[in-house]
């Protein structure tokens, strides 16, 4: 299959908002590989130039939250339901010297509201604008905080898709915040250079989407917004024919790892480490009370978000432990 | 308006297993009026035949939980995103001697797992069907409880949608599980014969279906399946332009209510309490603080289902509070 | 026993703020009757006055809250772990013509915040009192609503217990929040004249105690505060020997009842529903499956609070489908 | 005060089931150090010889869940409430060659289930042993795994205390269970030997207790129980007065820290990031939204437990971003 495989440069014309079976931008093969600069959650591109509207392919019915426009969808030749798609990232290369982040109205973790679920009756908050400088060459972001003692703050960075998923199970899900069994917006860090992802795919080619690079952020993204910000993306495509999973898998050096996404929190953590003991079970020839022994004593967690219709979070098993 | 009303008795040859701007089975005006036979949860009709497989219109993709096939959708002519649909429920007739619900094994408020949410390591529950007969003279269903010291129980009927709703938001959602701010599987007890359902038209056509006919329901449906049956249903539709309402509403004689779902319970809690609020303020001229006093003292609940992937609770204000 | 009952007219001199084995304001039996007057909230008695500091007991460390001085503790002889202790509420009758009623700022459902966890960064709601006028003749409520169209609005009275309970099984829990199994600040308006009410027995003389009147309140006293105000209040107490039960029961004239209290409200709402079923398995011969089917289909739930650290929910049983 | 301070080489006598002001078993100072031989969560001490019946200072009432018997409590002279007290765990010396887990019947994050807290209809688990075998000179643990085809594995140890805490606001907490402002078993692997820990004083004196040493375990602690073995630990105590904390703090060489206990898993989440913004804002000069915005982008966070009667969730600020 590598023999066949193609690089493909992508230069969008257009972005989606949704995952779901849209106008495929692009037709692929499993073992092809994709590059494509993103834009950022607003839309702006690596020039600071924000793409027209016109680009932004909503849908039909009335549009709720039009943030995070993606690159895609790709159909993946052969991709059917019951198979896993394999997306290997190559390279997140940022290419803008600046991102943003935001205090919203209503919105982060410590209001839970979302656009559609408001239920507080105190004051919005107050909403600000905080530009960060990136410096591409030392890697670093640096933020004045200019009513700080502090003054100044200057943070490593460690880019990484905020948004990559492929088609749900039904219809269409709104690319700028849910993220679920297809993947979408999961705000998970692990999801950066070097890591492999599995997708269950539900509609026959998949239709994968992706974007919305955050290069950095914290656990949970209690503030809701990120880094948020542009890179040039190269993706390794692969299909797995067969392979039945119920839940993105990330793997990297270290771990394997799945993304459950649901509220509560709680749900979120449960979907999370059941798929990941099936996991140790059907493929590492775990018992499963053995594996869940061993799974709880050696297991870690990472929360992506809290600030999402549903949260999401990430069950770890180290690789260093498997038979 | 009234003036050129229709009754359109319909006759469904097929059956959809999707909210969404499916394919319309008939356009009709405000003003119109719909007759149309249900059929059960898993699509058998009321001479208990099960419709064929090839009217089940599913969605393109992976089909999830085939259950609760609707009459529908109904594409309302003038109904646009930012209008209010109203529905009055004029009749719910059942028609069918026999009711059934179930035990599932994953399923019902013990659990709280749904369809693609597992999270239990506990053997699943010993699925169990239970037949109740209906004796539509005298508005009873009778079940033979053998294990019991009773023996057997009859208990009064009050038969309501488990199912109505519009297009969601956003593509198709499944109108076998969840509910949302378009309605849908709410199972709320209050959707019956006498009320007035209002909901946000958020695609052009409001695309309204309904069926999934319950005889009886306890609150919250614990075990996750109702007294399912069938009945001849009688809906008036009207349309209220400009009218911009974020969550179905009811109305009764006695009451107006919010339904909010939503997980967890108590964010559905919160919404349709909020809802409610904000339309004491805007639609009765209540004090936004005032309006709180009064229904923290007068406001009744009911929660509708605590068994899909979203909750439903009913938040509802007495009528005779009204100016 | 209930030959050598003797009625109690109680009149306290001193008040506690927590549940628990307090010193005992009094030894009554079984049978015995008790008679006592109760102060509001905030420890106001009948005739508008404040109870002096010193006849508040709080606990020997920092108080939290001091809010629901209640009368009481009762010391019941014979009373031990594994009993149940009976409780007719044999008279609520209000006293006073005055109920107050508040918007605090960092409580109540639409925050879910309460003394000692607090999360939200929004600016904390404007602080308001209510005065309801109660004309106990008519037994209604009158509110002054200046600012809303309405201007003012008359409610019927249903006064009823917010708190009543037992010690716990540990140490003390302070009166003013936290409802548990051991009954405590449950605020469901089903505690009222008339109702019979169970509390498992966790330390040697029970310890009960009571106050809190509630004139009116609706479904979870979602601002947090319902008409609070004075009664004097007539309780008949027995006790049931060696009857283990794990949450308080109610008991009135059409259902039976239990009251769940924690952490998510779904878990309260899960926890009430479990007990309520193994009541009609343990006490009234139903099979656990025939028993779940039929409360699935004619139970009633109520939500009781859902303001408190713990929210309490009642799920509901109909007498007349008992054998 | 460091000229004055002592070093206490402690053998407990006896050992408490409750958090509280329970008889002291020492009187300390501050600038004192603490060194005391802890036993595991079933009682068993370093010999693998369980502690005499006698020696388990229960409750006055009824006993729950008899586990985790703790050293202490020590009365710290000038604690008083308003104050902060600190304690440096200087060692945790593990001394058995020995670790057990458990799988409960009905616990652990798959359940949500806790004595006291039952809801599911399922069968409950089937409970299973683990014995871990500790190489104390290689520091690691072993487990044989005899129906997994790795056969056996050998995983790192890092002991930490599983429990440790001072009095609560209000009477006794069990120290089997219950996390919360106060400490207790709050099982975060950041409670390990070089941290140092602030907790509130709620009562005057302290009463701190500590014990249920765990030699390793996963993020969550899955299936409820962790490597449960004994350690010689040490402990330095301080005191800063008038210093205060709404909720424990904790500190290493590279994070700052605050432990949130709460249903459900999101409270403690917000909790805990709330009261570690307020950190950053009250000590280290941040503007409230500008911190909120470097701790969105930096910060780390580990769940301690998802499976006793409250969770526990660290919220964690790296110390190379503080001024």
């Amino acid at each position: 299959m590598m023999a066949t495989a193609m690089e493909h440069f992508f230069k969008p014309s257009k972005y989606y908002l949704t995952f779901g079976p849209n106008e495929p931008a692009y037709h692929v093969k499993p073992g092809d590989i994709l590059v494509a600069p993103t834009v950022d959650a607003r839309g702006y591109d690596s020039r600071g130039i924000q793409i027209p509207e016109n680009a932004r392919q909503r849908s039909p019915s009335t549009t709720f939250c039009p943030s995070n426009p993606l690159v895609g969808p790709f159909y993946v030749e052969d991709a059917e339901p019951g198979d896993a798609l394999v997306v290997k990232i190559e390279r997140i290369a940022l290419n803008r010297p600046m991102a943003w982040s935001r205090i919203r109205a209503n919105f982060g973790s410590f209001t839970e509201e979302v656009p559609g679920k408001r239920f507080l009756l105190n004051e919005p908050l107050e909403e600000r604008l905080f530009e960060w400088s990136l410096d591409l060459r030392r890697n670093v972001g640096i933020l004045n905080l200019p009513k700080s003692r502090i003054g100044k703050v200057e943070i490593p960075l460690h880019p990484f898709l905020g948004s990559i998923g492929v088609a749900p199970r039904f219809g269409r899900v709104e690319t700028a915040l849910t993220p679920g069994e297809y993947g979408g917006n999961m705000d998970c860090i692990e999801t950066r250079e070097g890591a492999t992802l599995y997708f269950p795919v539900f509609v026959k080619g998949a239709y994968l989407a992706f974007g919305d690079v955050h290069a950095a952020q914290g656990d949970g993204e209690i503030c809701g917004v990120a880094l948020e910000t542009t890179a040039e993306v190269r993706l390794r495509l692969d299909l797995m024919k067969g392979k039945e999973i119920e839940w993105p898998r990330i793997e990297d050096e270290d771990w394997i790892m799945v993304a459950g996404s649901s509220r509560p929190l709680m749900e979120a953590f449960k979907i999370a480490h059941y798929e990941l003991l099936n996991w140790l079970v059907k493929d590492y020839g775990f018992d499963r009370w053995e594996g869940l022994q061993l799974l709880s004593q050696v297991g870690r967690c990472r929360i992506g978000n809290v600030v999402d219709p549903f949260y999401t979070v990430l069950a770890k098993f180290p690789k260093r432990f498997l038979p």
